[in-house]
């Protein structure tokens, strides 16, 4: 147990300073379609629906693990914004550039050994080699993929997103569930023949 | 791992029913106060709060059982709404049977086990007994004294909430942590003094 109040200080303070993933606002709208989602509010939704969908998961993995990593997955768009999975490869590069940066000075903020945890948890995420980050990916990736479909694809249609630029997406739904992929590919399907996407 | 398709169709469809959680906006204001903040992102800022202050609980806790308790725990307000922990005693028992109804529908569109799983973890949490739901208890109402006393106290003041009520609160936060309590004590006396509280 930290035996100083000045460590429940610092540790309070990171707690006030992530509630700035709260206006850190998406492309992606909600399910509804009402408004765009912001990455807090995605954190959470994320890691209950991996909760919800780990009997699918390809591998065995330890859900707890993965629900810590959805929950600090996007930490670092508190300083690097949010990323379109759409974007231009040169605009994706860059960004990933911003991301690394991003995550010297968020897990910066945190105290020993909590920000050694975390900032290994992100590593591993990133990286996409362990059962849990696959899966964890896979689930932050079927997740757009499902709101745009429920909501009418808007956002698709106004990026002139293609049923190819998704797939890329459900490929990478697939290293981690191959049940949720075969799932997103028969939406997309219909979504490409109701001309939701562009074929 | 479950042997359908349909399992499948049945748990994301509970995933787009939960995006509704989104919608519920409480009485709360983020930190900087910008806007009220909505139920899902504040499930999301608990959970991964309780990861950050576990060192703090009173008695030692399954951190993971913490956290997914916090992800679901307010999951009832899709059907029942938010509640105002600084409302009349009538009204917050009414919410409270219609809690308990909303609970009734909400799990009940889950699958099995997790069905039974999830809605034996909120049994828990609102009973608070145990250690885990002692200090998840403690969390979720830590977090609006935190963000009130951050963001200046304008819906404490709008409502004519007093020190006494907030102390209330402060005696459940207690429950789980002494050390954030005595925190919470000397935040909300130091707003006292500024105005913040009706004293």
């Amino acid at each position: 147990m930290p035996d100083t109040i000045n460590s429940l200080t610092e540790d309070i303070a990171f707690i006030a300073y992530i509630d700035g993933l709260k206006n850190v606002v998406r492309v992606n709208r909600l399910f509804d379609g009402s408004r765009q989602e912001n990455t807090a509010e995605h954190s959470w939704h994320a890691a209950l629906s991996a909760l919800i969908l780990a009997p699918y998961a390809n591998e065995p993995v330890d859900v707890d693990k993965v629900i810590r990593m959805l929950l600090i997955h996007d930490l670092i768009e508190i300083e690097a914004g949010d990323t379109f999975a759409y974007d231009q490869p040169d605009v994706l590069a860059r960004q990933e550039q911003l991301e690394i940066d991003a995550a010297q000075v968020v897990f910066g903020k945190m105290r020993s050994p909590l920000r050694e945890e975390l900032r290994a948890l992100w590593d591993e995420f990133e990286a996409r080699v362990t059962p849990e980050s696959k899966f964890a990916k896979a689930i932050d990736r079927f997740m757009p993929i499902y709101s745009n479909i429920h909501n009418g694809g808007e956002i698709w249609l106004k990026h002139g997103v293609s049923v190819g630029q998704v797939r890329q997406n459900i490929a990478i739904v697939r290293e981690g569930s191959t049940q949720l992929a075969d799932q997103a590919e028969e939406m997309v399907a219909k979504a490409a023949r109701e001309g939701v996407l562009v074929t």
